[in-house]
């Protein structure tokens, strides 16, 4: 499918499931509302689903890689061999977001979108490599408007498998030492607020790389000068191949009425792009958590969505959506297997 | 074992266990601190448990059951009737705490610490029941010194019973009508707050209802005059049933080295009650979550907890507890499952 094909199948919710779910929750044995979020949660994902009892069975966390240029610029803490190595411990299981997919029941999908080294070909890895690396943002575009949608089309491709397989929720997760400097600079670009204000520690680089990331961003912005109008520009001129992919598994699971999970600051920045080229999508979307980053509260605004945990957590990969997704999976359970006040025989709320 | 004897068995956390994995959350592939409250989480149950790769796989909510003469002032938004309605529901399996038990991988355990009716003897129902309800607080003590001291020995077989039979982690749950009144009445007692300051509106009591709530409280504290030095007393007088045997369980658990994840608001005033008697049980344990009853977060300050979840909750039964039980699991399997940097190759960070 093509991006405009895509985004025209993104609907509305299901406002008939949504009023189902609703009605349900209402006769379940307990107060009403007192299973709080969850509740909101279960009737979104009926809105999003269609369905009035939905089962988010089939969890897959899609984990896209990808290298960055403005890595010399001094922005990460880590060395750039540690996205392909990354990689390769995603592959074997030793990673965090391995233990956490075990852990909540989910499948990890490891997805080569753009980075500088190239591993052989593995069982569980998708090699979808648009180009061995984006270029430095500071002082050029990170890829060409073609090479933005092309990653785009192959995050879409990636979803759109999975979803044939059986994918019943999505998280998204990233791998891309570097990748929080140009995550910042989407951030900035569609929200004007200074660089300052959004870009974080990242992997945990000091007062001086945090300065040179400072820097770093405000020049993506000033030498690019990137339309927020204009998604596909912002991805091209100052985004990353990880970042494009997300935004094109966003994007479809979306048009297929599949609950999207986001991870922390890298994820946001994918979404935002996704909702700069198909605002319907912000129905779909269930923030994970709060990242440490700084920005990341201020992008959670700006999509007007509101995270489930805050863990302190900033580590990318997935962690936060796979936490986030086994919550969602609960709501769905309690909706769906909960006895009613009739069926239990349990009284109801007295007047008064 | 009498209480003094588990009291006297509940030692500091173990400071080798707690260096030792710290010291491994250090050298695993992620940065240093990225995964937040979660490596917190796992050094404070290797702290524990002792055992520095900590593991907490038989997760157990004990749900203790009682009912509470203060239903006569109107406090509830529901009948007294519930209380064995509901736990029935539990052990068919269709209340909120089993589908979150199932979800998570937990075993409920209900117990009938005080209900005012009999439910005939059935499996998976542990009868232990000191009395037919308390009496009604707002006019007199809720038990005797006596049956005080028998709830919290009722709740130390329990939990004792369940160590034996594997348990790594527990979780506190409760069901009674009428019993955010008590649980109120506890905390202020301990706290000095004013009760307008600290009762909530429970299962959803209206204005009026809740203006008997802080009448009742207001009264049960004038009446009795709890010693807020003498934790028994508290109980006694402004207690319940099912408090006196989550704080007796909570206690046991700790003696037994075992982590405890508190629930929500009546969870919280049997922790109180607890560490009241021991206040090396502060330790032990975890917060799950943030409730919506109003007093809450004020009683987590006084335990110095903080809570791992804030989903607008306020259900009770061990629901918070269960789902916050799993990332404690989450956060263990991470410490142990996860490679190092040696074991997968990956570069460690650079200098500076």
């Amino acid at each position: 499918m093509d991006l405009e094909t895509i985004i025209s199948q993104i609907g509305p919710l299901d406002q008939s499931a949504i009023k189902a779910a609703r009605a349900r929750q209402d006769i379940l044995t307990k107060p009403q509302g007192s299973l709080g979020r969850l509740e909101v949660l279960s009737v979104q994902v009926a809105g999003i689903t269609g369905n009035p009892l939905p089962n988010v069975h089939h969890k897959v966390v899609i984990v896209m890689a990808g290298d960055h240029g403005v890595v010399n610029e001094g922005v990460s803490a880590f060395p750039q061999d540690v996205t392909p190595q990354m990689v390769e411990n995603f592959l074997h299981g030793g990673a965090a977001i391995n233990v956490l997919c075990r852990h909540v029941g989910a499948r990890v999908v490891v997805v080569d979108m753009g980075m500088a080294a190239d591993l052989h070909p593995q069982p569980g890895l998708v090699i979808k490599k648009i180009a061995h690396g984006t270029g430095n943002i500071a002082r050029g575009p990170a890829m060409t408007r073609d090479q933005a949608v092309r990653a785009i089309r192959a995050g879409a491709e990636i979803a759109d498998s999975e979803i044939g397989r059986g994918l019943d929720i999505l998280a998204t997760g990233d791998m891309g030492i570097g990748n929080t400097t140009p995550s910042a600079a989407i951030a900035s670009a569609f929200m004007g607020y200074p660089a300052a204000q959004i870009v974080g520690r990242g992997t945990g680089v000091d007062d001086a790389g945090l300065q040179r990331k400072v820097t770093a961003v405000q020049r993506a912005l000033a030498v690019n000068q990137p339309d927020p109008r204009d998604g596909l520009d912002v991805l091209a001129k100052v985004g990353g191949f990880e970042i494009g992919g997300l935004a094109g598994a966003i994007l479809t699971a979306a048009a297929y009425r599949r609950p999207i999970v986001i991870d922390g600051f890298i994820s946001t920045a994918a979404a935002m792009i996704a909702v700069s080229l198909a605002p319907q999508v912000r129905d779909y979307l269930i923030a994970a958590h709060t990242s440490r980053e700084l920005g990341h509260r201020r992008m959670m605004e700006w999509l007007a969505v509101k995270p489930l945990l805050d863990l302190q957590m900033r580590l990318g990969e997935g962690t936060g959506a796979a936490l986030a997704m086994s919550l969602v999976e609960a709501a769905c359970k309690l909706l769906s297997e909960m006895a009613t006040f009739g069926e239990a025989g349990v009284s109801e709320k007295a007047a008064g």
